[in-house]
């Protein structure tokens, strides 16, 4: 079955185009059932979808976790039947002149890779939309914005993190929250706020005592929204909604008035699709990494289940839209998450289902609310405790130093289930490995194949028609993103000029 | 660059089965210009090149690996133009009903894996082209045979392991390496030995005290081998080349006496394509898995190169034949490898290009001729060894028990290119990953997105025109990959009735 669902998917996709170039070659004209503009229509929106650190591990292991095991096939997650390729993911930062103490990463942070799909740059780690020479670089939604299409950026990481502020702001340093917080108010373009749809969290960098930033946005015509509710209730088309200090809670700990990434999704396309022009939202599980980084098998599955359902909204939207390219895919992956380790050709998701909060929420009950140890445990898990798993808990309790009891309760809570499972882990940063595509919809064709992370950008650029520099000259460095009708154009050998005209309109 | 090649290569690729589609469909007619046997031709040849071990970290730890770093852009590798997609290669060991010592396994061995990319069917861990029910599955490379094609088994390990058994033997385990490689031999399909070019390691498995299975094949007519020299020397159509008792060395340690990955490919192909009616031929790159099972990265990335090497002259002789199908992809992942590992965001491969033998190679030489230990490794290795790192190595030589020596020093001495170059394992055993999966030819687009590991057996029976049964009647069990024609005919309703007689001919 989805031998023939993908072969009549390709051929469907591309018919119209190759009969307009062939037909053209070979002098053979068309009767106008088949035309350009319904088969092979210009994209109106862009959703582009990221799971921060969602590397092909946690793709497939979710496929893992959501199996039936009683029939023998084990199904496809809702990624799957979209997957078109995979991307490389490095960083320039080996190339970057960052004084003595700067290291030479050559495994990429969030900040450069989401520069790279942004943008369309290389640039070194913890740049914030800037390139090696530390100058802004112009990102999609900028240019989006630019055209008159409305934006918005989705995350449940602070709305001025790393991925979603390298759409909508430029810095030196990813590090610097509170001036992208304020760029996010500040830059304007076309005298408007760049991003019509905030939503994440962040309180802590939108309203300080030095300045607040939710107060200017109401002023400004934002509905500002901080719980489930309000975000349900808001009609406007212009929306800051910020549900938490810093992130919000891992999906699984999340109480209501946090709402999950795909009632954030939902709200920023009812409100982005007002605009007749079109939009382009990005859209990122941004947690899928931050449990990567803690090792942390249980929060990161429920991150990437919070994901999925944002995605399938997406996925929805353009299926009825026709007229929206869905691009899904991961920044690089984090902590050389593995299924399987130690040697055991088993992993086992029941031990992750079996959990009903993240490791960090029971450490938290532990270490600060003082809970017992055994009775937290056997309260969120669905599986007897082992006394010797209670007892690696007590241990870090009692031996490690104040400050460091969170930490270490919570790495002795997440063990019992990385060893259960068969998780395994290599580090508590980044890995360098390439990460899976998936693409629906108009344009999704150009997502084919092995990619670079900067391909992302050029392809939008192109497939929405936005103008990569501000004067809107093509680029002298867009040599390895020059027209596709030029090339093209070499095979047609003179006919096909129809299409040449056609694709040229898309590289303005 | 990359955009416009992928999107010339998509859109001629499609082109002529498209424009007789909707041709057709509108009532237009071509004019002979755009045959479809030109464009869309029939798969004369296929060349199934299998990585053993090699998930997504390896494939793009070897592009870290050849880059230029001089340049800001990592080059590809020779497999990154040719990715279409990732498959899953979970096995139904689960489902196997083994015993009750038997542990159900949900992550793959290589004999599950390979029978379900030989014979389309899941089974469990250790089948060879036997099924649930342990009866014999048939394969792609019997069914060539069956045709009149001739074929082809190339590995660096014995000929007589999992992967290239479960293309051309059964077995109930793939540990019974006697019976497999009697099997060879004693399998007859209309009266010939099953596999016509046989190349790799195996003369302990081929020339025993019971039975010598070089003789018997040297009386029928095939070339016996034992050299690159003899290889590239014969010119028969039928050879069995054994170059090393069990598994060849791995590749940068490899003596001149035996061949490379490359050499073995291109004297198969010499071989195989004499046959006007066409060839199967898998080639395996065994020891990647098997380094990687040694958490060895210096041996892995060496693996790599030779199989690089090899499929590169499969694509050349893909280019220059036009009929022949190159499909390369994994069987599964091994060791749970990961670029990046304990926290720094570095991956440094000059530390393995500084190797000029493998930890295994040095490690024989410490324990097994009595080489001096620091003499060894500044040999061996074009850096600076430290007082550290050989003290690791002389503690394992002194305090390992006698029969461990040989694996403790070589773990001390892989530890020195794993914490130099930042790569981290999990396992010595498999991991879950999704795999890539990378085509090139005719019939490369059934290949794209995500597949099973089972497509590529049922992409290949249709491709080649091969029967799934004894019979040759169509099976019942193949609804999920019933005739493309049929899909395709209810989009024409009734009309493209060329393509569908053109497209049902596969399925036969």
């Amino acid at each position: 079955m989805e031998l023939n669902k993908r072969f009549a998917k390709k051929v469907l996709s591309v018919t119209a185009l190759s009969c307009l170039f062939f037909g053209s070659a070979a002098g053979v004209s068309g009767n106008g059932t088949v035309s350009a503009s319904e088969h092979n229509g210009d994209v109106k929106n862009v959703i582009f979808l990221i799971g921060d650190g969602m590397g092909p591990s946690y793709t497939t292991a979710y496929r893992y976790l959501k199996d039936d095991q009683n029939t023998m096939e084990m199904e496809d997650t809702a990624f799957d039947p979209h997957l078109v390729g995979m991307q490389s993911v490095y960083s320039a930062d080996p190339h970057f002149d960052g004084g003595e103490e700067d290291e030479k990463e050559n495994i990429p942070d969030s900040a450069a890779t989401a520069t790279s799909m942004s943008s369309g740059k290389k640039t070194y780690n913890g740049a914030i939309a800037v390139d090696l020479e530390q100058e802004n670089t112009k990102t999609v939604l900028e240019a989006a914005k630019e055209k008159g299409l409305s934006t918005g950026l989705v995350a449940t990481s602070q709305i001025n993190h790393a991925t979603p502020a390298a759409y909508g702001t430029h810095d030196e340093s990813r590090n610097n929250y509170d001036a992208i917080a304020d760029d996010y108010y500040d830059d304007m373009i076309q005298g408007e706020h760049k991003v019509d749809v905030l939503l994440g969290g962040g309180t802590d960098f939108f309203e300080r005592d030095d300045r607040n930033l939710t107060e200017e946005f109401k002023k400004d015509g934002y509905d500002y929204v901080t719980t489930t509710e309000e975000l349900m209730n808001t009609t406007n088309d212009q929306i800051l909604g910020l549900f938490a200090p810093v992130g919000l809670d891992k999906a699984i700990d999340r109480p209501e008035e946090q709402p999950s990434l795909e009632a954030m999704t939902t709200s920023a396309l009812e409100a982005l699709s007002e605009n007749e022009e079109g939009f382009f939202l990005m859209v990122e599980g941004s947690q899928i990494d931050w449990a990567g980084h803690d090792n942390d098998v249980v929060a990161a599955m429920s991150e990437m289940e919070d994901f999925e359902k944002a995605y399938e909204k997406a996925i929805e939207f353009a299926e009825k839209d026709g007229e929206t390219l869905v691009v899904t895919t991961a920044d690089h992956s984090t902590g050389g998450f593995s299924i399987g380790e130690g040697g055991p050709y088993k992993w086992d998701p029941s031990v992750i289902h079996a959990a009903k909060r993240t490791p960090d929420y029971m450490a938290k009950q532990i270490v600060e609310e003082g809970a017992e140890i055994k009775a937290t445990l056997n309260e969120h898990i669905d599986f007897e405790v082992t006394e010797e798993e209670v007892s690696a808990v007590n241990e870090a309790m009692e031996k490690a130093a104040e400050d460091e009891k969170m930490t270490e309760v919570d790495n002795a809570i997440e063990a019992i289930f990385n060893e259960r499972s068969g998780t395994g882990w290599t580090t508590d940063g980044h890995t360098g490995v390439d990460v899976p595509v998936y693409a629906y919809g108009p344009g999704s064709e150009f997502f084919e194949g092995f990619i670079d992370n900067t391909d992302n950008a050029e392809n939008i650029f192109k497939l929405l028609g936005l103008k990569k520099t501000e004067e809107g000259a093509p680029l002298a460095d867009t040599s390895t993103s020059y027209p596709i009708g030029i090339l093209l154009g070499t095979f047609v050998a003179g006919a096909g000029a129809i299409l040449l005209f056609r694709r040229r309109n898309l590289n303005i």
